[in-house]
């Protein structure tokens, strides 16, 4: 079955017939730095569906409650308003009251109702949003919205923070009824861990999806891709995933046309998972990318528990960073991560990315180091597998981690 | 109430009559150092009562899980046999057979029997411990055992990896029926992680104390002590502190007499507390010693999980290293934590070490700004404090955290 193609080079969301979009620099960092994009409108040229998923934090921003609220309550909706280098985070009432406006704002701006406008925003955390320059900008990008290339690829890089790269993908369809587009546009960089990160991800599609079904879309396409990083361990307070459906294509997709919807489902997936793999590819000042793979695992739960305690392990971490196929430590971790297995259930293989051939570390209680040549070489390239069998089960999971080197500790010590 | 004195300076565990220890250079870790003390003995002159704490690592050392059976199954103990440069961890069959040896070896030069006496290993896990090398040299210790601070100062060497620092304690308290001394030697200084760490502690006293007591005694001590620290969240496979109390004093102690077993509890954790400052402040790399603490918990567990989450961040961890008062990421790592609270709740203050004044950060959903200078110079104190209240409790925790530094990827990428 042909699932679809990928539509290169991708200008993110217009991509999708029907979304408009539009970015502008404000200052919003307030360093006299106009030239830098900071502040992104996505616009639907006919109502939407929409689906969510929003940060676990207990102390989510102000639009993040804002929008989850709106998501579970609100049916349609006309556009996303969103600003980098001001998280609007830990602000208090004046943040719900900030958010609150911005989202007037767009809807004054684009003749819409506010509860149809999502507000977004990622940036420095405890600083109230300089509104005086947010407010004339929102109305300048809504009167300069548009479809092209430099529309799509300008709110691309308007929603970025310490991300070195924008980060957009598109994906097209074949249904029985016709062609459907789903388009994205991501940041990442710090804060990415699992169940969510600093992470803005806005997706859009021209198929025609019931509220309830895009939800489940949504769900399914987030959980083994924005849901399975983790860069520095650290989830923030703003993450949040959209998708927009705007119904421009004509055609319905729901589960009840199975082989259409497992289309779309597919879709989805793929966009998430090219999108988090932008993001865990650009991590703050990173070196490495490794998918650890936890295999036969007693339940799904403790999979992911052993995965996390690797992907998050400073001494495996730093490790990867030097080069060092430093197995010990990764048997230390999944041994206090809590899942079951021992040292003779354990298996520890390492094999190159996309690669199934795998070389074994350490098996039925025995480090291998007649492979040792193997695993350094593998160890080296920029992208490679750990795959850890636990011996406990049949469940499994994937975890993307990325190493962590001197230059994340020079970044990340002041802002 | 005078509860007693700290004895200065500290030779370590054979500041405790009826002690003796010794240690030599076996050359374990393979580079022809034999100058390099890797090889301690300690040894009672009378029987001993025994408790012990091991690390929950599922992939725990053979000897922790040869040590773990014997103090629940034996009554007597003589002797402990250290090694450090190799764990003996993830070492199949052999490590078993290889801690069983030492076993023999040692009990066999002290006139005892293999089951009275503990071993413990620490430094690099995956390798077959050099026995023709520690061999000779458990014998050559045997032969020079000794209780002269040389002796306890050779021993307290011995036993250190990544240390830069010995790390001895000594507590002398008067009971009713006369002084008993509680001494101690410990190591550190990766892996470090509450519910315990790459840390080894072997306290010594002269009490008579049934082993029920004493391992009564032992976990109260380690409680907010051995157990409250992080430097890196990694917990090792080694992990063990271990008390020996040999009676030579002649003084009974039971919680049957409450003012001297008091006495005795406050002593074992005076001594666990040095210990364990003295290992989190020699972290690897550190430069700073962060006391959290978590106040107003909805529970204990809450609280611990809160603290642990803000001492594990890289985020938080490293802006401390730039001596950065970066509030925003501690509320973010609270946010995640699981712990009940909420922007509205949470309240953020800076102390210095030993201080009570407190400097508000982050109280009611607003930030001090006003207070930015003074914080400035509290984080920049080599240890300072940082209390959070939740505000949804009455349960509270202290943890004692380090920052990260470029310094420990370094010294961490490879081994």
């Amino acid at each position: 079955m042909n699932t679809g193609e990928w539509i290169e080079p991708s200008s993110g969301v217009t991509d999708t017939p029907g979304f408009l979009a539009g970015a502008c620099g404000c200052d919003i960092r307030g360093n006299n730095n106009h030239a830098r994009l900071d502040l992104a409108l996505l616009a639907a040229t006919h109502p939407c569906t929409a689906a969510g998923v929003f940060t676990t934090n207990t102390m989510a921003a102000a639009p993040v409650r804002l929008g989850r609220n709106q998501l579970a309550t609100v049916d349609q909706f006309r556009a996303v308003v969103v600003n980098s280098g001001n998280a609007n985070a830990c602000t208090g009432e004046q943040g719900m009251v900030d958010a609150h406006a911005m989202r007037e704002m767009a809807a004054e701006a684009l003749g819409c109702r506010p509860e149809q406008v999502v507000v977004c925003s990622t940036g420095r955390i405890g600083r109230a949003l300089p509104m005086a320059k947010i407010a004339p900008g929102i109305a300048t990008v809504a009167n300069a919205l548009g479809d092209s290339e430099a529309h799509g690829l300008a709110a691309a890089d308007a929603i970025l923070t310490s991300d070195t790269r924008r980060k957009v993908a598109t994906f097209r369809i074949q249904t029985s009824s016709g062609p459907v587009t789903v388009a994205g546009m991501a940041k990442g960089a710090g804060m990415i861990e699992p169940n969510m990160a600093t992470m803005l991800a806005f997706l859009t599609t021209d198929a025609d999806v019931t509220n309830g079904d895009l939800r489940a879309a949504l769900q399914a396409g987030v959980k083994g891709t924005f849901n399975a990083l983790t860069v520095d361990g650290d989830m923030s307070t703003n993450d949040t995933v959209l998708l927009l459906a705007n119904g421009v294509s004509g055609i319905k997709l729901s589960p009840n046309e199975a082989a259409d919807w497992k289309l779309f489902l597919d879709a989805v997936e793929q966009v998430c998972h090219k999108l988090a793999q932008k993001i865990v590819g650009d991590g703050e000042k990173i070196s490495k990318v490794v998918e650890i793979r936890i295999e036969k695992a007693a339940t799904e739960e403790e999979a992911v528990r052993a995965a996390r305690a690797i992907g998050n392990s400073l001494l495996v971490k730093t490790s990867w960073y030097g080069g060092d196929p430093n197995w010990g430590r990764v048997l230390d971790a999944v041994g206090y991560s809590g899942a079951v297995t021992s040292e003779q259930q354990v298996a520890l293989y390492y094999a190159s990315e996309g690669s199934d051939e795998k070389t074994a570390a350490f098996v039925g209680g025995m480090v291998h180091d007649e492979n040792l040549a193997a695993w350094r070489s593998i160890v080296a390239e920029r992208r490679f597998r750990l795959i850890v069998e636990l011996g406990s089960g049949t469940a499994s999971t994937r975890l993307w981690a990325t190493d962590l080197s001197e230059g994340y500790v020079n970044f990340n010590k002041s802002e």
